[in-house]
């Protein structure tokens, strides 16, 4: 395993029980041997299901399975495993997905249709799928618990040096609901829709087509929001799950309104967590980049211009060495295609403005801002001029450095 | 200065006189004391131009200057630095553009609007414009000759590592007439329209008109073609001269038809040879990479899905590597956002077929396209399967590998 990210967190945080879920991992041998790969989660009976995916026109069979088993609203078990991404596998790819899908509704007496599957690792080399089916039984019958949310996230790690998770608590009507969540990912992360893989879970009850409103919502902001190497995965899938089990509350029947605010909110909260996670662990990053458009012509417009800086291999370069260099800043909003008026351009760098008028500002000085560039957490801020005030287009996107990790990394590692 | 590419031809090549041109460089100061920095080519009045450009919106003070000059379809001097880029310099920056103009024109008794200027190196820092205006005199008077090409090929050098420049001879309609050009660009490269900075030169007499239509199609092919990092410069510029005293031929009228007909075929040669030298040049190259697309649903798409390809930090870095590590072309096609047929998608590395229906083919032997990868010169072919024969779209655009020399040379270097 790489050694851990220096922006990774002192350790997993403790994540509450979700009513209704229990979860649990296995070492398989699909990775390497005697590290877990395997997760499974099971659901109560009733629970309903939200999923975004991968945009991307080479998918993996089990998104493709995952989008076809998302019509049924419902969800009974989750398999997910790492080291092979059953992508680019051919009729094989689909026959294993099924064979998992006919393993697991077996064992929870279910449609096949219930049980979803998410695979991550290598791209095109066949899955050994009787390593899952093998295991899962002893999986279900003694692997689940209540807590099990470490060991599934570290199951499903593949260059990750650090498992993810993150939970907060939300108030509907009244009563107390818990929101939990895992995910991984950290190279070929650009995601377009989604990211590599993140489960959310709550024991709220809420219908499966609002469940999917605000899953589409809170991830524009979060898993929409990062890019470590502008790299789209085939496999990128979001789940959230949502068993009912919880505390009893007011009936939800739509997305809008009062009823879910505070559930918006912190559903907003744990994923935008969860993106940050896998911000920390890009491949080889040293340092943490927030990068925020303002100004900008519409909301879409700033963040293309956001992800144009955050994606530019020279600014990432430049803040890995630590370099003031913002005139790279200036390239990326150009090379954006977007409006941007190049004399209004505003550029701040740790909060310390730089540009004014087309030009650095007069009696510029390098020194703070060099001293910003030395740490963890860099923050970039660019007003690109077009229309002033709240009705300026705003977005805000991160991202880490480029190292001579990420090429040590991903030139030998087959990923 | 960086170690001299792997990739770099073994010499400068030997550029023919081209009648009407006289060249030459100086070390002025603007880069480092005692490098060469400053280039000026006189062309005899009546030289026909044409010129493309940057796309970006944060465009350079020269890009500008160089845009609004074009109008007046002729040149009579070309000015360009290397070491600042006068972009992102506000109105001190525009200044110092026409204050050359100003100097340049005097000596050479035109108008300033027929001298053209480019600039290269770190943007946003002001241009002492008199390290410029002073060295001029001396350079027009005493520094030009027929055959200064490679000084002035050095002059425009940043972290170049070697200087860049190409010759053909043509007929047009029996007459032999000459193309020579020179380029720099190592870094910030993913032309759009155009590429850092390429000058080109013919004794053949073209009107302005007609030559901006030959430099546009031979540029698509070219400079539009290539890929280092996908950052667009502020400051891409491709010119080209016709100074029209060379050997007298048939009057040319129109860029169509037979006359031109060879002269395209040996100008699109001259810019592709040139391209090549910027790609071989690409900072921390060791691998040169040909990346074609056919079966796509247009020519505009396979060049997209090419550049999807020759963009991809993790296809870029596992031919770094050497490793055949074809699932990660699979993901580039898929993240173009292009139409492809993933069960027809055919992939071939060094000519040999590794896919057939959606998945590697039936005994797939990795290891001579492993032997394919440890060369300095790798061919990726990718038919998307969308549409077959000569109806499908096809593109090629070349790039290089993504390595450590990439981040060292721009985690330090202030560019």
């Amino acid at each position: 395993m790489n050694k851990k990210s220096p922006l990774a967190p002192d350790r997993f945080p403790t994540l509450p029980l979700v009513a209704g879920v229990t979860i649990g991992a296995a070492s398989v041998g699909i990775r390497e041997q005697d590290v877990s790969d395997l997760m499974l989660a099971e659901l109560e009976p009733g629970t309903a299901v939200a999923g975004v995916f991968t945009r991307s026109t080479t998918a993996s069979a089990p998104v493709e399975w995952c989008r076809s088993a998302l019509r049924g609203h419902r969800i009974r078990a989750l398999v997910a495993n790492s080291g092979n991404a059953n992508a680019f596998t051919g009729k094989a790819g689909l026959a294993s997905v099924k064979r998992t899908a006919a393993a697991a509704a077996k064992l929870f007496h279910c449609s096949p249709k219930q049980i979803f599957i998410a695979s991550t690792g290598v791209i095109g080399e066949p899955l050994e799928v009787s390593k899952i089916t093998k295991a899962l039984p002893g999986l279900a019958n003694q692997g689940l618990r209540p807590d099990g949310w470490q060991d599934a996230a570290q199951a499903i790690m593949t260059t990750d040096t650090f498992p993810k998770g993150a939970a907060r608590t939300a108030t509907i009507a009244g009563e107390t609901v818990t929101i939990a969540g895992i995910a991984k990912g950290s190279g070929m992360i650009m995601p377009d829709m989604a990211t590599l893989l993140a489960f959310v879970f709550t024991d709220a009850s809420i219908p499966a087509t609002v469940l999917q409103k605000l899953l589409v919502e809170a991830n524009q902001g979060s898993f929409n929001a990062i890019t470590v190497d502008s790299d789209t995965s085939t496999s990128d899938t979001v789940l959230m799950c949502a068993t009912g089990k919880g505390a009893r509350h007011r009936k939800v029947t739509g997305a809008g309104g009062q009823t879910l605010r505070d559930f918006r909110a912190k559903l907003a909260e744990v994923m935008v967590d969860l993106a940050h996670q896998i911000v920390r662990d890009g491949e080889g990053a040293t340092k943490f980049i927030t990068v925020t458009v303002t100004g900008a012509a519409t909301k879409l417009s700033a963040h293309a211009i956001a992800m144009s800086i955050a994606n530019s291999p020279l600014v990432k370069t430049a803040i890995a060495g630590g370099d003031a260099n913002w005139g790279r800043i200036v390239m990326a909003v150009g090379k954006s295609g977007e409006r941007a008026n190049r004399d209004r351009l505003r550029i701040r760098i740790g909060g310390i403005k730089i540009t004014e008028g087309g030009k650095a500002r007069k009696g510029y000085d390098e020194a703070p801002v060099a001293r910003h560039m030395q740490g963890r957490e860099i923050s970039i801020e660019v007003d690109v001029g077009v229309k002033t005030g709240p009705k300026g287009g705003r977005a805000t996107v991160w991202t880490c450095d480029l190292t001579h990790g990420y090429i040590s990394i991903n030139a030998d590692y087959r990923s």
